[in-house]
Order: structure tokens, then C-alpha cells, then sequence
């Protein structure tokens, strides 16, 4: 097999100083937004005569009004989050317990070591210390999972009215304000996600010693907490963001014919807490379930491969050394935005988010071949379904590229059907000037036809990368696909594929009754959740568009502006 | 093996006397349905008053004018199916060469006799014979389907006249009308598609001979023609009358103010020309197509199983008996709805149609005994993947009977959700009243949960009958489901199961790339076609608008009822 060019204590030591680097980095991004003062006003006077006139204010007066309304918001999305997370917290002590007993019962609680079942000559450490540290990865990604979402909220809040004061001053200067923010949300999510997993696997590795593969089987814990958590983020914040969006639309838009997003109808400032708890917390779990899921996956496949057999630990910590390198790249490619280039124009920020993503890719690119050429060796074996099969390093820089460039196409597509920018989207405003009946009907066309080549990207990245190195080659490809929605696919993927390969299946043929109507089912349950999202959504958005009428018609003064909502 | 109680002499007396008993009644429903008078009308009078006070007009005027708009949506109707049987004519003439040609390369257009593919020791017709009996059963499977809809479509015209009138009288006489020109088709359908089955089976025997592999497998054009041509019907016919449907709506009821189905409005007759090829025309293909495809799948299974080999004509030609046992369950049903008990009411529509559906599927339970026990032995073999699987007689009852009965729970559940008696129609009817935002919300959740149990009712049935008798048993399962449109999903399984085992596969492995490449993308198709469908009602709701508003410009009199429509 070969050894590669990076040694053990080099990989030890690379990941933990990049993830350090990404914490370092979000944080001196925080504290550039923070530099934009909101409680002393910014008193030079700079394009203030402009704001006085246009809102018969002063620009102490338009200071406080910001802050006095991120307030709200950031009040209200703290104390949303507090609330799900009490109750996500019941439960996820509760699924804990599960997985502790279902584990743990596997060989009756018996604290003996075992024969291993991929190799009966080698003895495997007991059932219940998997169930034990299973349990503790899996709080460990809840917990990570929750910091990560908070986090970005909690960011977002701060930025918001940051951000609005300092788009007086221009586009290009609230364009950085914003990006700055968001980039505090992502490096923190990655570096935390990251150096989390490396730090659990360096400390559970001392019980587990030589048996890696039950290492690494109770390290999936912690994908499956970071993506149970996700789902809870997702799902509560995406119906309260609805709900409310919805009931301030229908009340104040409809009813009581006040502009969109006035700060006098109740819903509004509800709207904007359901944003940033559902579309930055919840997106923040859910990236890091993605991250997390996609890591472990790989990692399960890996510790019955070569790798995990020899014992090299450089190449079991590919996936990890991978997302190491991304951290560096994407701040090198934070400076082109922030720092190397300048917007001035609105139509500008397209154009430079869409830079950004190519000069990322291309960098990672690069990235992908150094970390592949110096920590897997030249050739290797990965477990494919009850056989080892042999890979060469370029093969798996292959499946990482593949699924790296897939998620830019699919990026720039997404872009495409979503911009008004190009005709798809142009197509469907136009269609409204003949009612709502043409306006659905070209609206869900365009949903469904935007999918089109998304879906053959995908599907030529997991034939490349399953052709090369079978399931942990999807699951490289999914990490290097991570900034897209797409990603899902890849690593649900994986995640089948390392199942079926620690439970060692060889084989799941659609010509089986109990398969094929598991395809059926399968595919019938989206449209299950959805129901009850949606109808969750409905009867949420019926009370909010009750409570915005009953604030309306019992707080005198508040369409005149001079008294608050509730 | 045994053999059955009906010797073959009885099974070619029983398809075709069912068959034509089929026919006759449907015709005799056809002359009862125009014993209601078009052209002289009605002098006794009765009710009459009623109608000319509440419409300002004497009873030959209604009479005239109903007689008026019928023939024009008749007319309408007619050219529309000749225009597009014309282009869908050039289509299948060239597929119909493509089959040929692709069939006939196998063996490079040799006349001579091949060994068997199954079995190398027989000898069996050449490629090039199947290839032209293919070609032959295609088109005459396309002529059946076009026939079927043809006819469905015209008596529905020659119908709708009829039954506004007999309404007068009440709603038990017009339900009476309805339902006999519903039957009329219906009969037509089945009963056609069965005796053109049974002559191409009988007569292409003449040439085949003792090969059965290849005179089934030459039967599946039927199947394929059949299909193609509903394909075209129900897409053609239902985008052009979801086009004139939205075209009507936005014209006439959002800009003009008339009342919807308002003969003044040009886009209503084209509304109901297109609900008579899609619905209509475009339906009866449909479920000819279904018909056909499951008769032919199964077919084409057996043919390699002990029926087909051993040459036992009765245990081949189930599928068929099992259809012709349907005609005469049906004639009897239907006289319960149109002899037995008589309608008073509207609301006793919905339950009248009910205890149809729960007395045939009762009886039909009670037929599906009848043929099982004495067409088929006691036991007989299945090919199953390269094996042969021996199934009980029973068994196979059980097969059909669960398909059969799991299609009564899916039309009650169609029922219970599409129902405005029952509270999910009711429930996004309320939503209304705040608005489209929850309404379309209510109505997609609704939808997505109207599946769930359908879903699980095609999950049993598939279970079941694949248990039992592997894809033969999910063919006959999907016979016995025929009248609900879950079918589908059982005669594509069954489709595809006469394809694996007529081209030997014996497994499809989700865990090799190809095939779970082909899964993404096939889960993708359709939401492709959708997106074009969708789009082209969307274009050509856009120009039936600019032409409906034109003809309110341009035609005077229009508005005020004195001016036809172009």
C-alpha cells in the first residue's frame, strides 16, 4: 500500500490550528461589525442630511429606531430559541437514552470485549462502550449542532441594524457588514463542527486503542445528533417564519393596506424573529448535520478499509484534513470579497458572490490535491459491500473534484432560476399581470424544471465517485459538494452506503417485495411531512393573522404609528 | 401439476360470448340514453312551466338551445380528436417502423427459425417474425385506444343534452341518463379491448404454433399501442382544456363579470371541448392503456411459467377471463343503479356510487373464486427470476382479490379527500376566507396527505401478491385493481417485471451506480414533464385569453347574448 508524505503527528497537528484559525478569523470578523456603533450615533454627519429628509428624522433619532427594532427581533429570536431548545432537549435526552439502550442491549449489556465481526481473530471492545460513547457523541452533536445555529443568529441580529445604518453610506460598505456576518456564522459553524470531532475522536480513541472500527461506529453519533438537531431547527423555525410571514401579509398587506415589512404591523417584527430563528439558526444546524453526517459517513466506510485495518491515521482522517483545508481557502476567498475588491453598484453583488464561488472552487480545487498527494498513500483499499476494492490517490482527488464542481454548477443554476436577473424568474412575474391561476401554474413549472440539471449533476458525481471508490468515495464527494442544498442527496447516500456496510449487506435488490414497496413508501413519506408541515403552517398563520387583527383593532394609535404592538 | 375443471373448448366460448354480451349492452344503454327526444321536443309539458319562468324562454327554446350548444361542443370536439389523431397517426406510424426495425435487426433480419432463449433445446419462429407481429399488435392496440376514446367521447356528447333536460323532470332521471352513457363507454372499452385481444392471440396462434414465448411476447405490442395512444389523449386533450378552463375563468368571470360556464363566453365551449377529449376521450385511452398493459404483462410472465410451457390455454388466457368475468359482474351492478333503486335526491348521488363500487367489488370478489377454481390447477409454477416458483391456486385468488379490494379503500379514500361532505374539501374551502396564500397551502397539504393510505394500500397489495406469485401475481393484482388510478403504479411494477424476466435479469441492485443513478433521475422525470406540460398550459391559457378578449372586442352583441361566438 505505500505510506504517504504527511505523518501522523502532522495531521494531529494541522487540524486543530486551522480550525483555531477559522474561530480566530470569525471572531476578528465580529469584531469589524462591531465597530459600527449603535448605541453612541455616529455623529460626523456623513450623507445624514439625505436620511433627515427623506424620513423627517434626525440621524440620532433613525440610530435609535434601528436599534430599538433589532431589539425586538434579537429578543424575540433569543427567546423562541430558548423555548424550542427547552423542548428539543427533552427529547433529545430521550433519544439519547434510546440509542443507549438499543446499543447497549445488543449483547445484553455484557461488559466483555468480543470477537469483532468483520474479523472473529481480533477481539473488538464490548457493545455497551460502544452504546456509552455512541450516547455521548450523539449529545456532543446536538450541543454543537445548537451552538452553531445560535451563534449565527445570534450574529445575524447583531449585523442586521449594522448593516442598515451602514447601507446609508452605500452599497458596498453594508455589502461587507452583511458578508462579514455571515462569514462569522460559517467559519464558527465549520471550525467549532471540526475541531469537536477531531478532539472526540483523539479522546475516545484512548478507550478504543487498536479497535477502530467501534471507534469510529460510535463516532456516528455524532452526525446523527448534529442532523436530528438540524431537523427540529428547520422545521420549528420554518413554520413560525412562515406563519407569520403569511399572517402580517394577509392583515397589514391585504386588510389594513400598509406597506410590506412596517415596523407598525405586529407580524412583522415576528416575521423577522421567524427568519433568523428558521433561515440562520436552523440553516446553521442544518449545514453542520450536513457537515457532520458526511464527515461520519466517510469515516465509518474508512475504518473498515485500508485505512482502519492499518491503522494509518492520517488517511482515516482524510475527510477531516479536507474540511481543514476548506477552512483556509474560503478565508483566502473571504478577502477577495471583504478586501480586494470593492461594490458600488447593486447589481454588483451577484456578480461578486458568483466570483466568490468560482474563485473558491478553483482554490479548493488546488487545496483537494495537495491534502489527497500528501496524506493518502498511492494506492489504497476500500470496503465495497463484502469485498475490498483497490483505489489510487487521484482517483478518490477525483470523487472530492466531482462533487466540489457538481455543487458550482448546481449553484450557478439555482442562481439562474431564482434571479430576476434572467428570464426564468422575469417569465414568472410577467404571468401575474393574467392572474393567480397562470402565475401557480408558471411558478411550479419553473420549480420543477429547476431541477432538472441539478439532478444530473448529482447523478454524474455519485456515478464518478462510486464508480472510483464506491460508498466513501459519495461521501467524499459530498463533502466536497458541501455548499449546496444538493449535498443532501450525496450524503443520505452515504449514509445508506455505510450502513449497509457495517451491516454487511451485499446486495439491495428493487426485485424483492419488501425493498420495492420500501422504495414506495419511502417515497411517499416527503409528501407525509410535508402535509403536516404545511398544515402546521396554515393553522399557525390562521391564530397569527387572528392575534395581528386583535392588536389592530384594540391598541388605538398603532396605524398611526404612536403606540408599539404587543 | 393437475389441470383445471374448464377445458380450453370453454374458455374460447366464454371470452368472446362475455365480450359481445359487453358490446350489446352497451349499445342497448346507448339506445335507452336517446330515447330522451332531441330535435322534436317533449310537448307534455310536464314541469315546464318551472323552466320558462325562471329562464324567460318556452320549452322548445331550452330544448333548441340545449340541442345548440351540444352540437357545438360535439363539432368542436370531433375536429380537435381528428387534428390531433392526425399528428398522434404520423407519430405511431414511425414508431411502429422503429419497433419493426430494432425487433427485426436481432438476429439481422433472418427468416430463419432460432433455438429458444429459455430453452435451447426448442426451436423457436425468427426475430424477425416477432418483430412484424409486434408491429401488427402495436397498431392494433393504437386503433383499439383510439376507438375506445372516440366512442367514450361521442356518446358523452350525444349524452350531455339528454341529461340537462331529463334534469327537469329530477335528479333520479338525469343521474339514469348519466350513468347509462358512463356504461356505454365503459362496456365499449372493456369489452372491445377484450375480443381484439382474444382474435390477435387466436390468430397469431395460427403462426406460432407451440411457441408461446415468442407469440406472447409478439402480444405486448398491444399493450405498448395502447398506451402511447392514451399518453397523447390525456395530454393533449388536458392541456387544451386546462387552457380554456383558466382562459374562461380570467376573461370571463375576473375581467367581464359573467357568471362561470356562461354560453356567451367564447373560451366555455372550448372549456367543455376539452373536457370531452381529455377527460373523456383522453380517459378512455388511458384505462384502455392500463388495461392492456396489465393483461399484456401478465400475459407475457405466464407464457414462461408452467401455463406457457406445459401449453395449457385456459391457466394463459386468466388474465382474460378474469376481464370477462368483469363485463358480466358489471352489467349486473349496473342494474342495481339504473333498475334496482332510483335517486331521489342530489345527495343520494355520492352513496348510490358507493354501494356500486362496495356490491362489485362484493361480487367481482365472488367471480375471481368462480374463474380461479376452475381455470386454473390446483398448483402450477410462476417464473420468478430465473427460477420457478410453484404458487397454490388460492394463492393466485388471493393475488387479484387483494388488488381488487385495496382499489374499494383508495376510492374511498379519493372520496373522502376530493368530497365537499367530509371535512378536508371543507376544511380548504374555510381557508379561503383568509386569502389564496393559505388556501394554496391547505390545498398542497391536502393533496400530499391524500396519499398516505392509498400508498400503503398499493404497499400491501404489492407484498401480497408479489409473495405469492411474483410478478405475475403484482400483473393480476393490478387486473383486479383496474378501476382506480392507483393501477398505474401496480402495472408499471408488473411492466417491469415482464421485462426482467422476459430479458433474464435476475436482480436490480440499488447499491451498483447505474441503477441508483437511473433511480434519481426516473424520480426526476416526471417533475420534467410536468414542467413542460405545465408551461404549455400556461402559453396556451396566455393566448386563449388574448383571443377570447378579442372576440369581446371585436363581436358586438356579444355581452348582451345576441351575437354568437366565433
Amino acid at each position: 500500500m505505500g505510506s504517504a508524505l504527511l505523518p501522523d503527528l502532522g495531521t494531529e497537528i494541522f487540524i486543530p490550528v486551522c480550525a483555531v484559525i477559522g474561530i480566530a478569523f470569525a471572531l476578528f470578523q465580529w469584531v469589524l461589525v462591531s465597530q459600527v456603533k449603535l448605541d453612541s450615533p455616529n455623529k460626523n454627519g456623513y450623507n445624514d442630511y439625505l436620511i433627515e429628509e427623506e424620513e423627517g428624522l434626525n440621524d440620532h433619532n433613525v440610530v435609535l429606531k434601528c436599534a430599538e427594532i433589532q431589539n425586538a427581533i434579537s429578543e424575540g429570536a433569543t427567546s423562541f430559541l430558548f423555548t424550542e431548545y427547552k423542548y428539543v432537549g427533552i427529547f433529545m435526552v430521550g433519544f439519547a437514552a434510546l440509542i443507549f439502550v438499543f446499543l447497549g442491549s445488543v449483547e445484553g449489556f455484557s461488559t466483555k470485549p468480543q470477537p469483532c465481526s468483520y474479523d472473529s481473530q481480533r477481539t473488538c471492545k464490548p457493545a455497551l462502550a460502544t452504546a456509552a460513547f455512541s450516547t455521548i457523541s450523539f449529545l456532543l452533536g446536538a450541543v454543537t449542532s445548537v451552538v452553531s445555529g445560535f451563534l449565527g443568529m445570534k450574529i445575524a441580529t447583531y449585523a442586521n441594524a449594522r448593516t442598515t445604518l451602514e447601507a446609508r453610506k452605500g452599497v458596498g460598505k453594508a455589502f461587507i457588514v452583511a458578508f462579514r456576518s455571515g462569514a462569522v456564522m460559517g467559519f464558527l459553524l465549520a471550525a467549532n463542527g471540526l475541531v469537536v470531532l477531531f478532539i472526540t475522536i483523539n479522546v475516545f480513541k484512548i478507550y478504543y486503542g487498536e479497535d477502530w472500527g467501534g471507534l469510529f461506529e460510535s463516532i456516528t453519533g455524532y452526525g446523527l445528533g448534529g442532523s436530528s438537531m438540524a431537523l427540529f431547527g428547520r422545521v420549528g423555525g420554518g413554520i413560525y417564519t412562515k406563519a407569520a410571514d403569511v399572517g402580517a401579509d394577509l392583515v397589514g398587506k391585504v386588510e389594513r393596506n400598509i406597506p410590506e415589512d412596517d415596523p407598525r404591523n405586529p407580524a412583522v417584527i415576528a416575521d423577522n424573529v421567524g427568519d433568523n430563528v428558521g433561515d440562520i439558526a436552523g440553516m446553521g444546524s442544518d449545514l453542520f448535520g450536513s457537515y457532520a453526517e458526511a464527515s461520519c459517513a466517510a469515516l465509518v466506510v474508512a475504518s473498515i478499509s485500508s485505512f482502519g485495518i492499518d491503522h494509518d491515521f492520517t488517511g482515516m482522517l482524510y475527510p477531516l484534513l479536507i474540511s481543514s483545508m476548506g477552512i483556509v481557502v474560503c478565508l483566502i476567498t473571504t478577502l477577495f470579497a471583504t478586501d480586494f475588491f470593492e461594490i458600488k453598484e447593486v447589481t454588483e453583488i451577484e456578480p461578486a458572490l458568483k466570483k466568490q464561488l468560482i474563485i473558491s472552487t478553483v482554490l479548493m480545487t488546488v487545496g483537494i490535491a495537495i491534502i489527497t498527494f500528501i496524506s493518502v498513500p498511492a494506492t489504497f483499499t476500500i470496503f465495497n459491500f463484502g469485498t475490498q476494492k483497490v483505489v489510487h490517490n487521484w482517483q478518490l482527488f477525483l470523487c472530492v473534484s466531482v462533487g466540489l464542481w457538481a455543487g458550482l454548477i448546481i449553484g450557478f443554476v439555482t442562481e439562474y432560476y431564482t434571479s430576476n436577473a434572467y428570464s426564468p424568474v422575469q417569465d414568472v412575474a410577467d404571468s401575474c399581470r393574467t392572474g393567480a391561476a397562470t402565475n401557480v401554474i408558471f411558478g411550479l413549472a419553473l420549480g420543477y424544471k429547476s431541477v432538472i440539471i441539478p439532478i444530473f449533476a448529482i447523478a454524474v458525481s455519485i456515478y464518478v465517485s462510486f464508480s472510483f471508490a464506491a460508498m466513501y468515495g459519495v461521501a467524499v464527494a459530498a463533502l466536497g459538494m458541501l455548499s449546496t442544498i444538493a449535498t443532501a442527496a450525496l450524503v443520505s447516500l452515504a449514509l445508506f452506503g455505510a450502513f449497509v456496510s457495517r451491516a454487511s449487506i451485499s446486495k439491495v435488490d428493487v426485485l424483492t417485495p419488501k425493498v420495492f414497496i420500501g422504495l414506495i413508501v419511502g417515497a411517499m413519506l416527503p409528501y407525509w411531512f410535508s402535509a403536516m408541515t404545511m398544515k402546521s403552517v396554515g393553522s399557525a398563520a390562521l391564530k397569527m393573522v387572528e392575534e395581528v387583527r386583535r392588536q389592530f383593532n384594540t391598541i388605538p394609535g398603532l396605524m398611526e404609528g404612536t403606540a408599539k404592538p404587543d
